[in-house]
C-alpha cells in the first residue's frame, strides 16, 4: 500500500462515494477490510485482497480496519502499526497519513469500534477471522455464504445501486486494467511460437501483469483445452493444431478488474475451419458490442449472441433449422453453454458476493433453461455499467456425449457435418464494454480480435 | 492434478511413509487436505493448496478430500466429481484412479468420514471451511491457531519426527524446486539491466516459476529495500547505486519448496563499500556450511554466523571490540536480527503450523535474546535434514534508530564509520542445504553467489 502512488482526487472521489450512500440509506454503515487468509502455515499468507465494498468507500487496500459510514461522514477504524512491525514490513504510513490520504472526517482506534456497532449495518468479508469478529460486534451472524437479511439487506442494495455505474474514479482505474490486460494478451500470443507448454504462454502473460506491479483479477486461464471451461491447468504441450484460449485479466494496485479473452492458433494459422468458427463467434460479438446502449435489456444481448451463433451454424451445416425456434429450444446451449457476460468493476463478476442483487433487476430470478441458467446479468443498460461481452463456441464431451441431450437435440445436429470441425474444441472472444450515453465504449479495443491480426501477432 | 505426470514410485514412497508412522502411533489417523479460501468473493478463490500433513501421505493436490491412516493403511475419504462438474472443470480423475495412484487400500464417499472418527487424532488445515468441518466431526475445536492437544499432540510429533529427514520421494522433489528457483534467481538478475521497476525484476522471476508449471513457495521480496526484512512492495524504482535483494522459491507441482535469497547491484556493479560486506556476509554463509554436519547444533551454526559477522565488522572498523564479547551481547543483532535459517520441505518454514514443534528439540524453547528470539531452528542436524542458511546484514531504521538499543551499544559501534556505509541497506545470501551423513550438500549451488560472478550474471 503506497500513497504515494494514489492520485490527489481519491479523497474527492472517495467523499463523493458516501455522500450518494447516504442519500440513500439512514442508518450508519461499517465496512470491514478483512485480513489476510492463511495458505498452508499460519504466516504463509495468501497475497491481502480487501472487500471490494471497503475498497469502493475506503480506496486503498488497507488490511484489518473497518469504516463507518453515516451521512457522509468518513470515520477510520485503525491501528498504528506496532513498533516491532517496523523491523519485518518497513515504515508504513500511519492511521492520521492514512486518514488525510482517503478524507477520514474522524480516526479511531480498532478497539473503539465496538462502541460505535449500534444500528450498524454491514457486508460479511470473505476470510474467516474478520467474519468471526463482524458476528461478534454486531452480535448477529455475518458470514460470506448467508444472503444478507434485514439492514444489511438495504445497504447492500443502496452498495448495489451506486456500484452498477462507474463514476470518473473507477473509469481512471478501469483503464488502467483493461491497458495491461491488453498487453498481457499481446505477450501471450507473442510467447506462443517459442512455448512448449501452456504454462510458458501463461508466464509471458503473467509476467506482464507482475511487472506492471498489478496481480491477476482471478485465475488464469490458458488452455489447448477450451471446451473445459474453467480450466485451471497450465501443463498441457502446444500441438501445431491446437487453438490457445487465454481469459486473463489485470487487477489494479486499487482492486479494479479487467477481463479478457483471446483464442489463437498455436501453429499462427486458423485452420479453414477454425477460422469458420472464429468468424461466427466474432460476429456474435460485434453484434452484441453493436447492439450496446442506455434501455436495452443485457438478456436481450444474450439473446442476440444465441441467435448469430444459431444462424451461423445453420448456415455452416451444423444445425438444421430456424435460427429463432433453435434458441427457443435451447440448441444453441449445446456450443455457447454460458451466458454472454457480466458486470465488471472491483470484482471480475462485480458484487457477485451478494448473490444475484447486482446481476439481476430487482424481482426477476434466474431461468432454469439449459441456454439461461448461467446468464450473471439481467437488467436495463445504463450510461456507465461495465459489461463484458464474451460469447464462444465449445465442444464440451460432458454435454454433446449427454445421452438425454444428444436424444433431445438428435434430428437438430449433422453430427457428421459437426465431426468435419473436430479441431475446434474452444473458440471465446470477451472485451470490456463500457455503455455510454449514445452507445457503447470497448475499453479493450486497442487488442485486436479480427483473425488476420490475430494470426499476425501470433506470428510476430 | 495431473495423475500422468506423476512418478509411478508415489504409491510405493506413500506406503513406506505410513508404515513408519504405524511405527510410532497406535491410534488412527484423519487428515483432511482442506479446500480453497476465497478471496474477493466466494467463487473467485485463491489457488487451492492442500494440508502439508496430508500432501506428505497423499502426495497429490486433492481438494476437500480426507484420508485415514492405521496401521500402515490408508482409507480414501473423497466424491467423485459431479457430473456437471465436467462441464465447467473437465473429466477429472476419479476416486478409483486416484486410489491406484496413491496405493490406497480401500475408498469411501465423504459422507462415511463421521463413522470412522472413534479415537482418531488429526492436525487443523487452514481454511474455515474445512477446519470447521474437522470440529464438528471430531466433537471437539481443532482450529489452526490452537497448539495442538492430547492425540492430536501425539499425531504431530509423530508426523514431525517422520518429515524432520526426508526420503528419497521427497529429495526428487526438493531438487525440482531447487532448480526452477536457481533458474529462476538468473533470471531476475539477467532482467535487472532493463528493469525500471522491483516489479520488473519480479514478474522475470516469477515468470520463470511460472513457466515451469510451479508456483512460488512463498510471496516473493524483491526490493531495494532489503533492510525491510518482509518487504512485499514491488513499485520503487531501481537507482544505479541501489542492490536488489531477491528471495524468492519455487514449489513443484505436488507442494515441495524452495527458498533461496541473493543480492545482486542494479547497476551491475557493487561499490567499494557493498563489495565489503556482500563478501562478509558471504563469508559468513560460507563458514555455516563448512560446519554443517550430522549432531553439529543448529544453534551453533547461528552463533558462529553472528560471530563472523561480529569479526569482519571488527575488520571493518563498525565494531569495537571482540568478536565473542559482541556476540554475548547481542551486537550482531543490530545488523543481523534474524535467524541463520529454517527447516524446508513441503513448508518454507517447514511444519511451522504447528508451532515450535518441528524447529526445536523436545525440552527446549525460543530465547528471549535480541539476538537469538527469531531462531526458528534449534535442534543438533541428521542426514537428511534440509535447511536454509541465509546470513545478512541490514541497516534497519526502526533498530539503527532505537534509542535504548542505541545507548546500549553506543561504545561499540563507531556510527561514523558505519555512515560511510550508507548504500548497503540490506544483502542477504540464502542457500538450501542438505545434511548428509559425512557433511551437507547445497541442493541451490548452481546458482552463484561470488560477488564477481554475481555482476557477470546481472551484466550478461
Ligand atoms: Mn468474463
Ligand atoms: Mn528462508
Amino acid at each position: 500500500m503506497v500513497i504515494s502512488n494514489i492520485d490527489s482526487s481519491l479523497a474527492n472521489t472517495l467523499s463523493h462515494r458516501r455522500q450518494r450512500l447516504a442519500n440513500l440509506i439512514d442508518f450508519p454503515a461499517i465496512l470491514w477490510s478483512g485480513g489476510s487468509s492463511p495458505r498452508n502455515f499460519p504466516a504463509n499468507l495468501f497475497p491481502f485482497r480487501p472487500s471490494s465494498h471497503f475498497l469502493y468507500f475506503a480506496g486503498l487496500q488497507l488490511p484489518n480496519v473497518a469504516i463507518r459510514l453515516e451521512a457522509g461522514k468518513l470515520e477510520l477504524f485503525m491501528d498504528d502499526p506496532k513498533p516491532s512491525s517496523a523491523l519485518w514490513h518497513g515504515e508504513m504510513p500511519n492511521r492520521d497519513e492514512i486518514a488525510q490520504t482517503i478524507g477520514a472526517d474522524a480516526t479511531k482506534p480498532m478497539s473503539e469500534l465496538e462502541f460505535s456497532v449500534e444500528d450498524a449495518a454491514t457486508i460479511a468479508v470473505q476470510d474467516a477471522a474478520t467474519w468471526t469478529q463482524q458476528s461478534q460486534l454486531l452480535n448477529r451472524w455475518v458470514l460470506p455464504q448467508n444472503p444478507p437479511q434485514g439492514i444489511d439487506l438495504e445497504l447492500a442494495k443502496a452498495i448495489v445501486s451506486l456500484r452498477l455505474t462507474h463514476d470518473e474514479g473507477a473509469l481512471t482505474e478501469l483503464r488502467k486494467a483493461a491497458a495491461v490486460t491488453v498487453a498481457a494478451h499481446k505477450a501471450g500470443m507473442a510467447a506462443t511460437p517459442q512455448a512448449k507448454l501452456e504454462a510458458e504462454v501463461r508466464a509471458a502473460m503473467e509476467g506482464v501483469i507482475i511487472a506492471h506491479n498489478m496481480t491477476t483479477s482471478y485465475n488464469s486461464i490458458v488452455t489447448v483445452h477450451g471446451e473445459v471451461l474453467h480450466n485451471e491447468q497450465y501443463h498441457h504441450r502446444l500441438q501445431p493444431g491446437d487453438l490457445l484460449l487465454a481469459d486473463v485479466g489485470a487487477e489494479t494496485e486499487t482492486g479494479w478488474a479487467g477481463d479478457v479473452t483471446r483464442t489463437w492458433p498455436v501453429s499462427g494459422k486458423f485452420s479453414p475451419t477454425q477460422k469458420e468458427i472464429y468468424n461466427l463467434v466474432l460476429a456474435a460479438h460485434d453484434a452484441c458490442i453493436a447492439k450496446i446502449r442506455p434501455g436495452v435489456e443485457y438478456g436481450d444481448i444474450h439473446l442476440l449472441a444465441a441467435t448469430v451463433i444459431a444462424q451461423g451454424l445453420v448456415d455452416l451445416g451444423i444445425f438444421q433449422g430456424n435460427a429463432e425456434d433453435l434458441v427457443e429450444m435451447d440448441a444453441h446451449a449445446l456450443f455457447f453453454p454460458h451466458g454472454i457476460g457480466h458486470l465488471l468493476g472491483l470484482d471480475v463478476h462485480d458484487m457477485e458476493d451478494v448473490g444475484d442483487l447486482a446481476g439481476y433487476e430487482e424481482g426477476r430470478q434466474r431461468s432454469d433453461r439449459f441456454g439461461l441458467s448461467y446468464l450473471r446479468l439481467n437488467r436495463p443498460l445504463r450510461p456507465g455499467m461495465l459489461v463484458t461481452i464474451e460469447p464462444g463456441f465449445y465442444q464440451v464431451p460432458a454435454i454433446l456425449n449427454d445421452v438425454n441431450l444428444r436424444a433431445k437435440y438428435e434430428n437438430i445436429v449433422n453430427w457428421e457435418r459437426l465431426s468435419q470441425f473436430s479441431d475446434v474444441r474452444g473458440i471465446r472472444i470477451e472485451d470490456d464494454v463500457l455503455v455510454t450515453t449514445t452507445g457503447s465504449e470497448v475499453l479493450t479495443a486497442a487488442l485486436p480480435n479480427d483473425a488476420d491480426t490475430v494470426e499476425t501477432l501470433t506470428n510476430s
